[in-house]
């Protein structure tokens, strides 16, 4: 299969720690998308992904997946023995909302705060953006805000429970673990206040198939080309 | 199990489907919201939901499960035998990301469009969003726009397949169903040009479990009281 994705990007990040812990690299041949160059909007990729996001997995027959949680649904399932996605139905029920809350109130608001709300991934992306900016830029403040409000969210849940999802690391641990490392470079650090939310974040960076990531984990060669 | 929703909402209705599609009716007890009355913006409410939206659904040993995908994981689970979430890899990874595409690029689009381009549900709601309203406004009927690319979108998608995930009847379905009953509701009925969609939707209306929830799909009686 081919996994068309750019090394360093945050859900790019979280396909690739999920395909370390399923011992999957070897299946797969990479795919540099040049997403500085807003390859990811251009006609070819679009139809691959309608969307115009990274990353996309084509399987062998041709099927193209893309969405994090859908990708991670296949690999996770491949060998019939899921590690990440659960396996009882409560399991899966309490892994797929936190990994949606992990994504709406966390590592997507963090995007959206980057690419609206700062200069983002530069000028070449800015072209495929709305229009009316200012109103775009208001936007990605609030949604700045809204992560901060998302980590403290987090922090709380992980006062309470070993994972983010309960006692066993899951999806939504990376979602997490890659929205922080996110928010980091677009300037939204966690506050210091939060300490569950550190512990965690510490314990999962030494999770094997986390820290052969951990040099992937930022963007942040592509961002100093772009002088952040 | 308890479940936290509203009759007649779209949301709502897509877990009702399934709990008809699985035959789970007489193991729930249904706990109306207030939702015209923002009762899903209190305290008490957002204790079981932080994201504050219908439906909730309350396990028997407490856990609340919130998030459309994740509580029909769970229902679709109980039994070990899956009809709407996939059960090979592949079909978990398609079925995952149509699932996706239908919140973003339909359903949860028409419900921004709802709620922030046409006065919604009334007045006493809009005390809970945001303040810029007329940013909001620009944005929900962009929304509203993105809607419909999504309708024809799916209506592109069933012109090859009979179903949105590929041969049999899925959750992404069930999502893009009421999607469609919730634009029609908000003023964004399907274009008459997408047959594909259109014969799509009069084969899904008569499948039993969504026969059996068709005078519930739509949120008339909520909507004439508002004077829709």
């Amino acid at each position: 299969m081919k996994l068309y994705d750019r090394s360093g990007f945050p859900n790019a990040g979280r396909i690739r720690v999920v395909l370390a812990a399923k011992g999957l690299d070897e299946l797969v041949e990479f795919m540099p998308v040049d997403v500085i160059g807003a390859e990811h909007k251009s006609e070819a990729f679009l139809a691959k992904n309608p969307s115009g996001v990274i990353p996309v997995l084509e399987l062998d027959d041709g099927t193209l997946l893309s969405e994090c949680t859908a990708i991670t649904e296949y690999l996770d399932n491949l060998d019939g023995q899921p590690t990440l996605t659960g396996t009882t139905a409560r399991d899966k029920g309490v892994i797929h909302m936190m990994q949606r809350r992990a994504e709406a109130e966390l590592i997507d608001a963090v995007g959206h705060y980057f690419h609206h709300a700062t200069p983002g991934l530069g000028p070449t992306l800015q072209a495929h953006k709305s229009p009316d900016w200012a109103h775009r830029a208001d936007w990605g403040r609030r949604e700045g805000e809204r992560a901060l409000r998302g980590m403290r969210y987090f922090d709380q849940i992980l006062s309470g429970r070993p994972f983010v999802a309960g006692e066993s690391f899951s999806m939504a641990d990376i979602t997490v673990f890659m929205g922080l490392a996110f928010a980091e470079v677009a300037g939204l650090a966690a506050p210091a206040d939060l300490t569950s939310l550190a512990k965690w974040r510490a314990k999962v960076a030494d999770i094997p198939s986390v820290r052969s990531r951990s040099g992937q984990t930022l963007v942040a060669d592509d961002l100093r080309r772009l002088g952040f």
